[in-house]
């Protein structure tokens, strides 16, 4: 099955990438814009989530309340969200409704009202979110972990800090907008029932006339994991969040399928080994996984286990044994496994539009071009036992940080 | 665009559904079956949630460990759940490799092994996932909730008691499976790219020789909701949670449409009154919303909000005046922008293999037919404000029961 997948850069730095799902009657699309927490002043962290709730107040000729139901009116079902480097403005919605969407997005992202009277009700909700975080430990404990292993502004969570959110003024919003929204800093994505000639015009008239700007720079900072380290973060729960991270490739790298593959071997099904080994061998926690993540500079490795305080020494000691004994085989049947879960998640994706918005992105973002499904498809038949354990080796649990929340520290 | 829906039963009384969508390349099954936490003995709550995860270790000639093993190599993307009233298992695989998975869960329901060996880690796993409730304050206040509300036995939590789950025995385990895992009690349904004909055959030489006996009935209790009540829980926690529920109609009762959009109305998106009202607004609470609930015989209206301790009254008695003013009107906009949100997610929902399988299985409980898409649709275009005004006039907000979790009580 042939894949209809475009890409076009307009003159002003914008990038426009579509894929035509003809089979849908929906389309998803994702602004990405290079403007998120890594960005925020030092002293007003959490700027940039301000701004990501405040520019959906009122827009063009629409005030706050007009323009969240122009979207509704057109069954968009929405979502914003901030990050560690950029911010995501987008939704699904019928594909006949697509056009008139994306005309309120070319006036939310180019004639934004933020309207003062509107912040401190923003910044409420901002400062509800960071100690909500106090009530969901499990969320805790990976922001605490990403903090003390990635260098600033990396590692920030991208909530911000109450003090920072406390001062920030309209104007620091204003600024923020000004400084990180132009075209160069843009990715639109748009996965549907799409006639790509008639969206590439719709979106050279809505956002041809943006004005060219310099793409701000990505934040630049040391490489992490050269030394271990532990932080115990001390607090009556019921049970103890562990969580671990170390060095792996960016997703540019050569071996990336083959960390994929490696966590796979760890943590893709339930027949993987942190779940059979820690989780249904011995009971010793409901939740255990790892995972890969990656920015674009770097990649990681995490790996998270939730435990009763008695048995939380034990769950750690497993899953960190899981993650040393890796390199010493993986057997041909596992790697089968992970083959079959790696394009089986790829082919079911592949019905849904939203994800393919997001394969879409971040493809562009992080490797400068989209694979097609049977590219990836070929890479994950390519695999062999014998390249994983070279990589593993090569990328061994070394240097890694470990964070822990709950009544008691651990033996790390 | 004409729906292609199946249904059969089979002499035994087991229900096959199934619905074709000629475009995927996926397939989603998922078997219901009338076992859940309703029918625990009293002094074994949890058997149930037991039952659900040995059912999965070892079946048919294969242990536990090949069990696993074969559904991860057909890539069935698989879960099980506890409910109150019904277990499910179920998976979503490529629609090749569907005869083959079912063949599994053929073994599955009909010859599970219940492995004695590992009973004592199922149980150490569901008695960290109660102790886990105690981590996750916006599930415990809604599990308190019901608790507090429906009368025993639809009011437990399915994850059960500490107490009943360390005396339940392997021979419980296997009573309950002998007792509840009957054809009569068993509804399977799929959708995807299948062949009608071809899978009705399967599902006949796979399930037909499963013997036949009485359903199971329907657990009666009395109706709820004749006095208001309030229950605190103190807890230190940086967010009080609150939660509410009182009676409205079961999904079977003509005024389901009504009832769904007069919810819409105060909680379907960003537009909608409890979202502008109570968070927008004033900043009170970072999460708030209403939403429907059904059981066979009975329905109920909920909300929920999550807010600072200081906030957490005005928050209460915001979102309670948003309740209790619904009878005094509705904008012709509001209805309308309703209407727009339900169609668009019902069409966009239809695109999803797993979500049309839920549809098909819960028609069918609660309705005893498919619907349409078609007939759905055209159900919420003839919404209409009066109509659903004088369903909130016949069904208001009264004999309400409050529970909130958090530092101090509110005044209720």
């Amino acid at each position: 099955m042939q894949q209809l997948i475009y890409t076009h850069i307009l003159p002003n730095g914008m990038t426009l990438l579509a894929e035509r799902l003809p089979h849908v009657r929906s389309a998803a699309f994702s602004f990405m814009v290079r403007a998120g927490g890594a960005y925020d002043p030092v002293d007003k962290l959490g700027l940039s989530g301000l701004l990501t709730d405040l520019i959906t107040r009122g827009a063009g000729e629409l005030d706050s309340r007009q323009f969240s139901d122009a979207l509704d009116n057109l069954g968009v079902d929405r979502s914003e969200s901030t990050g560690g480097i950029n911010l995501h403005f987008g939704g699904v919605t019928l594909a006949t409704n697509l056009t008139p969407a994306l005309k309120l997005y070319a006036d939310l992202l180019q004639r934004p009202h933020f309207p003062e009277e509107e912040l401190e009700a923003v910044q409420a909700l901002a400062i509800q979110d960071i100690q909500n975080l106090e009530d969901e430990p499990q969320s805790k404990v990976m922001v605490e972990l990403r903090k003390n292993y990635y260098p600033d502004p990396l590692g920030r969570d991208q909530r911000g800090t109450e003090a920072g959110i406390e001062v920030a003024k309209i104007e620091d919003v204003r600024q923020h907008y000004a400084k990180h929204f132009h075209p160069s800093n843009v990715i639109l994505a748009v996965a549907g029932d799409i006639n790509w000639d008639m969206l590439r015009k719709d979106v050279e008239t809505l956002f041809g006339g943006w004005k060219e700007q310099t793409p701000t720079a990505y934040p630049i900072s040391p490489l992490t994991g050269l030394e271990a380290k532990y932080v115990h973060l001390q607090k009556d729960l019921d049970q103890t969040q562990i969580a671990l991270i170390y060095p792996s490739v960016p997703l540019v790298h050569p071996d990336n399928y083959l960390a994929r593959a490696a966590v796979g071997v760890l943590s893709l099904d339930m027949s993987s080994r942190l779940f059979m080994e820690v989780r249904e061998k011995y009971g010793l926690c409901y939740s255990v996984y790892a995972s890969y993540e990656a920015f674009q500079d770097r990649g990681s490795i995490l790996a998270y286990a939730g435990s009763r305080p008695e048995k939380a020494q034990e769950t750690f000691d497993r899953t960190l044994h899981e993650l040393k004994r890796l390199p010493e085989g993986i057997e041909e049947e596992e790697l089968q496994r992970v083959k079959v879960g790696l394009k089986a998640s790829l082919i079911m994706r592949q019905e849904s539009t939203g994800a393919r918005v997001s394969s879409l992105t971040s493809d562009w973002y992080y490797l400068g071009r989209i694979r097609t499904l049977a590219e990836i498809q070929q890479a994950i038949d390519e695999l062999n036992v014998s390249a994983i354990l070279d990589h593993v080796k090569r990328f061994p649990p070394k240097g890694i940080t470990v964070v822990t929340l709950g009544p008691q520290p651990l033996k790390v």
